[in-house]
């Protein structure tokens, strides 16, 4: 049966073996670390949504490959109703967890790959595409979280992988037999690895002729031997570690990013969906970053929603929710928000179908989407900061308020309204905290901007694909121009 | 046979007996003035177009009513994919003239009345319903061009219809016998009526128990008796009445807007859809404006595509085209143009099918859309004049251009880059100053602040359709907050 | 006595023998043209108002060359105070025509050269700066309005002026002899020349070794022989010609810019201010420049004042000037206009005083002054059009106002509260709309975007001011960074 | 002699009596406590540069009330000269610390005083200003440190004090006697006591007729008895408890926000400036304000350099600090940082002298400059997460980096550029995290955005200034409406 439960799922991601450290200290059983918990909470809801009648329509999906239900998550898109699915999938999903799920990276490379891995063979008679989906139907049939990963270290950015002083700051094949190939080098802001089952690995920009070791693609399971992992810092990760949670904000979910160093890594042959293809890697940059922009249309104004939500609860907690100015930039906000949303719906809504079969977003208007993404979510919370005042920044803690002798002090004079519990402004304001500048903000602001590519990615994509040329003609025709 | 060649329509729209004044002065047959005739083209535009094998998928449709293949133009949207083609055929259209082509209210009005119509009939027994039916056979059979109206005068803006000093500052009923109503009042802002066959006539807001009279829609032919019409000065019209129209800019099409005055005009009852009914105009407002904000996500981006175009050619007749800072506005231009599409495409995706069969665009989307349109065309019209250079504002007239003593002069001080011909430079510069401040910029940026409700407007929809309470509970779900 | 009365002023600004051309036509008496009058009134009111004793402080000045009270416009800025009293004088003024007094580029100019010529002499021992100040002691004590040019058409943009296939596309030397020089060429965008005596005419950009002959700098007589002068087109310029002027919007004043032809114009050496010293050209350039940007920090603050007051006016007419979003809309303007006047002040707060004598505003903040007058009366504008309603695209003529049939009407339907006159809402509407896309955008826009130079040229300016170093440094220091 | 040595500050600040708390434990020796020192040295190093040479013209002012030269921050400003260089010197001292250095509250509020106190007294014949002089004397002469504070709770923001279900939740007098007066409430937000010698405490809002009660404003030394303090969390403030102190960022300086309660505290008369005169709290609050929004036009900027150093300097690491783009996003970061630096000098500028003696700024454009605040900062931060690239949310701890094991691989696999330190890169990633989503942000943000009153507030005021009338008129003028 291709659905986890969550329990199963719980299982199913233990990796003793995994050489992981986190404060300079390795660590054992991730899965019971307090600042590791709730970014597996958040992988987890995606397989406890799937298990719900309710959610059946956006959840679950049948796949192409072999007729079974399987979680959305590893479907492989068959029409534009499933391309704008995801995004309502995703929006609903954020609306729950306010953070990142961390499972739309494995499955934007599944479906870019799909139809990568179709063109290759069918220039160079090569299997990828074979590989891939055999792997692709474990991955449906076990109900497999798969992540990816892009980002390499780069080192100087002016210059070209072979022309850096270490040729590890990219990754690369430094041996190969018939077996498979030993690759070397590290990957950056890797989101999700440890709740997940499986990583993708792609390059981190397209490559040139001459730049064929640095051509590859492939998948490791996620407790890969030698791998060195190393957990990313969040703003105010530590809280989790307190005794009262409740300063953290959004104390039940989270996500996490890891640097990770390959050292010289055997990757057997089935793994391989691309070796030195050159001219096919910027197009496997592209169709990643393109479905995965889509998903920023989703995820975010699902965020966008409850931080929304947060500042109104806020508003009336204050006795200020009708106030028309307040409801004006509240008004805002909702109007900022769906304006992602559209972006989402609209690259989705001019799918179109790869050869392959699967079906794929709009690469001009994902870019435009993500692009609005790198922004927007900025504003909100710019908002969301002057509607939350001035107390985001300076509430005592709730080891305070927990207080024998402060609590009661705390109590009488953060008295709003009547029936409002200052325990509850406590948690509204800690949650407006989070998404400002707390571990929310990491989530909501630092990865709207750079993760799927940072803006100026976008920037270089909008004018391939606007044709420009083709507007020149417009004026030239209306023009009378020859 | 349903479609009118563009012969047929020109010969159509004749109306020798109109009261029509511009300037103080009366005119006669206005298919003939310079001024009119470039707005009667971009209606003329969707005609041609209908004939065109490479359009129709975008141009016609099949009518639900009588199966007959019409212009789209009177078409009732029978799915979610008419929704998005309603879009991609504005686009179109609006990339060929780069302004309005005034079919759309008419249409928008046409879809709004034949759901609400339903609705009202099934609570009163009425027909209206069949009415209007049978009215829009005839335009769908006949290919009529319908435009539609609703702005009063509305005098003191802090008051009820009632409460003004003068009640006819409100179109309203002054009498009425079993066959028809005789209405007062004038409607301001008319888009279109010249070039059109028929008008609704909707109410400006919605209405209270008490103000019936004032509750009212109907139709009428476009000559009908008893109106005076006034045409609507604009920026730089009297260009079109130059020796030399180049300096129009767009010197080919164009739209106009009236002030139409109805002194005493009987309106009989097979022309009548609402009469009285108060608790259904604030939906009929309501549901026009949403149709109509959508066709706003589809027309605006085709007029931008052409102000990119012409500021692209521009900027490669100056030299300066692969200037990386130059290239990166156009790209912000074709963002924010893109950015308003997105809108107009996702309110349509997530449309849905109206009890009386036909499909409806989503009503918070649409109001983000044009809430969108009152911003983004001011910014990208802001680039265009940054990228235009100085010379919009100082070129000399066409009329020096073509002196004898002057023209050399100029040509040859107006010279840029081989191969740039100096009046192809007048004509680029020119539609960008049209676009900057001229008769274009009454359309890019005067209609997309107040066409279909002004700003305020959709800020007042905007949270009745956001479920606020529902984001709220959200974030309590999240806080555990009961 | 150096003070003109404007009844002096407008006998002293005739020029009969100047070849000037008005949509192909020569113009023999300029100053009873209609489309030229209001031009010429806003250099008047500079005359007018130094008469009144109110204005006394602001307009008024005591030469440092003569001891004479001079009016301010022809003084050499002697303290900081001076600097600051030019921008209040500036927005002062402005706030009586709402456009430009086209008589603060000569005054930059003149404060410019004061001291660049003093630096140029003592490298290279020459006679500039007493040349200059002979000249401007004429200019103070005959109170005359000078004006300055800059633009050359510049042919491809991205070619030296050496490399163009035309040498005349940028102004140049093509002959000189013992008394003086002979010049060809063109500038465009000059602005103001007919109510002026006098015009400086400087390079355009920086000039390098090589290019001597386009390294020039000097003044010329406003009815200089061998020029050729064509009248610069404007939005809706002709309503200036008709019947009824109301429908120009601001009917009394105005602004102008001329395309300018120099055929061999010889220039004598004592009107000559830089001669072949590349090195200085630049700098001749940036200082003027810096200063004209300063003056903008006054005089679009002015206009903006008048928008603001007609746009609050309009509000009251309508009847809702109380409302608090309109009321929060008007704030915003007032927000960003007065953002203007800051950084008109700020630039003036920091002068500093030349080794000439005269004070010179502080040139990085003079720039972000200017990139934000790129942007600011953008947005003034937009909020300007969302209050003024749909009816600055729709009013019909003010000859229709007048006619006998249909007045009436339209001063029953555009009635709106008790003691507004009809009249008086068109005389608003008209000025709003001329704001918008009538001859006032051309000020308020076209020339906020491109006057003192485009955008970009400010954006390289600020880095070169900031000192980005010294920041570097700044976070070096913060962070033990050796 | 009036200037304390840092060593002499140190000394003065301990107040071993003071009922302080953090993460509810009680706190003896604060001046100890990690996360509290860098706070201390945000004061501190105004004592230290007040005794290098290089800064005496800014940090150094001659006391009018002694003739003493005293440290500015106890100046009351003499002339329009003294509110610039304040303005100056706020941004030399942020240059150095990239926070808030708490010593402007005070100064700020005692020019309020100084010259509302005066006015108070003329109407009533009190000595409040003979008190207060008495107490800035003392304040002057032992260059103490003193802070101020307003915001009380507020309980229901739709209601008045008096309408609160509990009294206390604006402070008021509780009893009174000949000697003084007994204060119950408390404050929040109140920024900066532990390094301070004096609190001086004043309403949060204008308060009305029978609120005699709420219209109290006096001082308190630090170490007043009776009163309880809680320390305020910060995003990331234990990070400052950790081994490694580098991943706080800006580990050196801090600032920090406390929530204070009075427990019926007993203030003498002579402490006392205002009890009772309702009519002058308005502007009271208003005049403080006033001073304190000028204040964040010299200390924002000053910040703002660090950022755009630390940004500028990350691009040079990686290599890519020549690209076009880039380098266009620096300018943008340059030129709005000025923007809020044009705005702290104009309100300076314009700024006038008071019955009292000492000068005021202009108070329409600081709060013009305080709107500004609350905006830019935020987008200055937004262009430096975008340059600052997505490691500032993934970067592995200092503790990883200091690991035997993993800090080689991170210092390979980091490195750029030839010269480029990864601890270096370490340093400058944690200041942008710091700055975006750490301390850094309480302080670059959420102090922007709230601190000196909410943009609300500067909202109220601008209009109440602006002179809205006389908008009108000058449009009424200029359009002869009478």
């Amino acid at each position: 049966m291709p659905l986890k439960t969550p329990e199963e799922y719980l299982e199913s991601i233990k990796k003793p073996n995994l050489e992981l450290y986190l404060f300079g200290e390795k660590i054992k059983e991730f899965w019971k670390h307090p600042i590791i918990i709730p970014t597996i909470n958040s992988v987890k809801i995606t397989y406890e949504l799937a298990q719900k009648e309710e959610y059946k329509d956006l959840m679950l999906a049948k796949s192409n490959l072999t007729g079974e239900i399987i979680n959305r998550f590893a479907h492989l898109h068959q029409s534009i109703d499933d391309l704008i699915t995801k995004i309502k999938m995703q929006r609903m999903i954020a609306q729950k967890i306010a953070t990142c799920f961390q499972r739309c990276a494995g499955w934007d490379a599944g479906n870019a790959l799909y139809s990568l891995t179709y063109q290759i063979d069918k220039k160079y008679g090569s299997n990828y595409h074979e590989r891939f989906v055999n792997f692709w139907k474990k991955v449906q049939h076990e109900d497999l979280t798969v992540v990816g990963s892009l980002t390499d270290p780069k080192g100087d950015r002016s210059k070209r992988p072979l022309q850096q002083k270490d040729p590890d700051l990219f990754l690369h094949i430094v041996d190969e037999n018939d077996d498979g190939i030993v690759v070397r080098g590290a990957k950056i802001h890797l989101t999700g690895l440890l709740p997940s089952h499986h990583v993708f690995i792609m390059p981190t920009l397209s490559m040139r002729p001459g730049e064929e070791k640095y051509s590859i693609c492939f998948q490791i399971p996620s407790d890969q031997k030698g791998l060195t992992v190393i957990y990313g810092r969040q703003s105010c990760d530590t809280r989790k570690m307190e005794d009262y949670k409740l300063d953290v904000g959004n104390y039940k979910y989270g996500a996490h990013e890891l640097f990770v160093i390959f050292d010289d890594v055997f990757i057997p042959n089935e793994n391989i969906f691309l070796n030195g293809e050159t001219e096919f890697v910027g197009e496997l940059v592209n169709r990643f970053a393109g479905y995965h922009r889509q998903s920023y249309g989703g995820c975010k104004p699902g965020v966008g929603d409850v931080i929304i939500g947060a500042t109104a609860l806020n508003t009336r907690y204050n006795g200020i929710e009708k106030n028309a100015i307040v409801r004006n930039k509240i008004v805002e906000m909702i109007h900022l928000n769906e304006t992602i949303y559209c972006c989402g719906l609209a690259c989705s809504a001019l799918g179109f179908q790869r050869e392959a079969g699967n079906y794929e977003m709009d690469m001009l208007l994902t870019n435009v989407c993500k692009l609005n993404v790198t922004r927007i979510p900025y504003e909100i919370s710019r908002i969301a900061d002057d509607l939350a005042g001035g107390i985001i920044c300076t509430l005592p803690s709730t080891a305070d308020l927990k207080s024998e002798k402060l609590g009661p002090l705390l109590k009488k004079y953060l008295f709003t309204c009547e029936g409002v519990s200052v325990e509850n402004r406590y948690k509204v304001i800690r949650f407006l905290e989070n998404i400002s500048m707390g571990l929310g903000a990491v989530s909501y602001k630092g990865e709207s901007m750079h993760g799927a590519g940072s803006p100026q990615a976008q920037r270089i994509v909008i004018p391939r694909t606007a044709n420009i040329e083709k507007k020149i003609q417009l004026a030239k025709d209306l023009l009378d121009i020859k």
